[in-house]
């Protein structure tokens, strides 16, 4: 027997062969059609979502409901709407990540070989409680020509499922299957989902660390995302004192519960009795705790909300006001530390000596090293990428904050007049001269 | 207690410590040291070769071994050893791959967003029979900045060994610590060393399809690898004559155990007394089997060597003087078919007709994508990638051959002044342009 989530998969399969054969300008289209019709719809979305608010205050009311899921929930508040839409056009706006050379090389007189950026596939998306990411992301995986599967949380059901409506309906208006985005709830569970590796090629979940660490368990499918992010700022003895105090706050305080906060701070002996003292101070004031190792909290026990750290402290991502802190012997020892406890997010450095941010730059092993900026630069919007599908901390594929070029991957293409391997039995038979800049093949 | 793999994984991330840091120089120097190793103790490791290739024949004899297997065993045949010690130059000539900026954008003035090329961290390599490989893929990693570790089958545990101790022996002159390259053999067992997610960041199988497929299904390490090579033809209507004969017959028979080499005839149905005839006449003449669909049989039957296929066919990598084929309706059937069947390594049209071309090259998902060439060319020499790893029918991070960029991964560097995120409180506080043509942070 066949289950639901075995068909649904399939049907995407056939949706992607749709969608991976459109022009840019079809794609922008059904970029457009989907825009429009969120703007049409929006009354019957709020209404639905406000529905699932309701419901999950009801929840929050009776402790089954964390409220940072319900300030999720809302797409009522603030700008969240408009900065929907608005994503989509941004999205539209930007350049056919589809059909770009990143090689070409001449292997022989009328015979050239390209590498091309293409489609990926069927991507699976699972998600919790914010619903406007499924526009966001349906615009990602069109403007890629991929198809794509979303599976979200059931606080934001109803939202979704208007949200849904109004893509369906926009892609009916296109020349690509409407099932090239296909929402789902319950009729196909996750597990059953997760293993239909023979269709579909990438999963990406959106969410809690617990909801990562299920997937990347349950699943033979490649999986981007990232468990934790527990960023570390290393202060070296030349540091400047105004840069760590501001770095280190805004990297802390700037909003707490962002994967790119610091959790972990590390520092030179030497600044033990100057610009440590004045950053916990300032740590502090702002309501921080500070969970330091014994040596640190000697210096700054005086300070309100320091305590002594366990060694769960240096793995830890706390989402809130607290901070563990460590000095440190050496730049080497820091970056042991950092390699061996950071989960490979971002991690940063404060100090006014090049030869020493060098080393750390290329030691640490984490998808964004910083030099005196916060840690909270790390994201796809302020890196210049315009969407954001999510942070990888993978070591393969992307790397960082993803946008389009994360969905993409490439194939070679070789055209050539009939040329056979026996015409070339030693490497020197063949050219390998550089195409240079070609823009299409 | 720690298993010998756990402590052996655990001496390859200290040595990736002491390898990630080093320069081009230094590394360029171990590759010298290691090919003038090979070249002082040619003999002795010769001679460790000879007592393997002695048991491997006695196994042949009795049917334990095939005599492929043997074939690929023996250092002593041809230009094998000399070759292995060229690809070790050449590889030593090759541009810096690590530190590459493939993105630099200006975020604000004073604040620069850079992405580079750095090492993967431990890669396990597994592989069968060939003992030169060894020498290769070291020089590879090391070219990288990657700790390896390599795991040989036991028909060439003697080689193995005398190649192992002239790397280490080199690597002992060198700055690089000697356990970047580790050579394992039954010490630590292959299932214990796929346990070792936590220290090894990529597995590479170079081997049969069984042992492919053992690893992928017994690890959580990301697997870098192909487990079948079922490539295709397609003649289409407008096919010329003469390409068409050529390139089918040097893609099924210049060298038949190949993963290159094409499995699967596909035509249209308006060649069936023209060209598919005069192929399949070739391609008999030369001994080859032509395992036919009802279509085709009636067509041929005359010919010696045909047979009608079976369903299974077109799933098969024959590796050896079997070709399927199967007539087909149209562009469409056949992309359907090659997408449906193949194992996504290399497909080829064969057509006079541009348009039609540039249908299957953008619809087909394969790795490599030819126009009127053979699929032998799929390779990383004959690419001009300088050296091969493997060829990976991965659709994430390397696809198709894999040079010195696929042992690569990248991070962000950012380097500011102390900028904080609060100062950028919209997109357009970031100026994001394009820093042109950077060669090094």
């Amino acid at each position: 027997m066949t289950s639901r989530a075995f068909a649904l998969a399939k049907e995407s399969v056939e949706a992607y062969v749709s969608i991976k054969s459109t022009t840019l300008e079809e794609r922008n289209a059904a970029l457009q059609h989907i825009f429009d019709s969120l703007v049409e719809q929006k009354a019957a979305i709020l209404e639905a979502n406000k529905k699932d608010v309701v419901d999950a205050t009801v929840k929050v009311s009776k402790g089954e409901l964390s409220g940072s899921l319900l300030s999720r929930l809302d797409l009522s508040s603030g700008m969240k709407y408009q900065q929907m839409l608005d994503s989509i056009l941004e999205i539209k706006r930007m350049e056919d990540p589809i059909g770009k050379i990143s090689l070409g090389t001449r292997l022989d007189e009328g015979l050239d070989l390209f590498r091309v950026t293409s489609p990926i596939g069927v991507i699976l998306i699972i998600f919790e409680a914010r619903p406007e990411v499924i526009a966001n992301i349906s615009a990602l995986c069109i403007k890629t020509g991929n198809s794509v599967i979303l599976k979200g949380g059931k606080e934001a059901a109803s939202s979704m499922a208007a949200i849904g409506k109004a893509i369906s309906c926009a892609m009916g208006k296109t020349s690509i299957s409407n099932k090239a985005v296909q929402i789902v709830q319950s009729h196909a569970d996750v597990a059953e989902l997760l293993k239909q590796e023979a269709s579909i090629d990438l999963v990406i979940p959106r969410g809690s660390k617990s909801l990562v660490k299920y997937i990347k368990d349950n699943t033979r499918i490649p999986v981007m995302g990232h468990a934790d992010g527990i960023c570390s700022i290393y202060l070296h003895a030349s540091a400047k004192r105004e840069i760590a105090i501001k770095v280190v706050l805004d990297s802390k305080l700037n909003y707490m519960a962002a994967c790119n906060a610091v959790e972990t701070l590390l520092y030179d002996k030497e600044l033990s009795t100057t610009i440590l003292p004045a950053v916990c101070a300032e740590l502090a004031s702002k309501g921080c705790e500070l969970r330091c190792d014994q040596f640190t909290y000697s210096l700054v026990k005086q300070l309100p909300g320091v305590v002594t750290a366990s060694p769960d402290d240096f793995d830890t991502e706390f989402l809130g006001p607290t901070i563990a802190i460590q000095a440190v012997d050496s730049l080497s020892a820091a970056i042991a530390h950092i390699n061996e406890h950071s989960s490979g997010h971002t991690d940063c450095i404060v100090t006014e000596d090049e030869v020493v941010a060098d080393a750390f730059l290329r030691q640490v092993d984490s998808a964004g090293v910083f030099w005196n900026a916060s840690t909270r630069f790390a994201d796809g919007f302020r890196y210049g990428f315009g969407a954001e599908i999510g942070i990888s901390t993978n070591k393969l594929h992307a790397r960082g904050p993803v946008g389009l070029e994360g969905l993409t991957t490439y194939k070679y293409i070789l055209k050539g007049a009939g040329q056979c391997v026996n015409q070339y039995s030693t490497p020197a038979a063949f050219k390998h001269e550089s195409l240079l800049n070609p823009t299409r093949t």
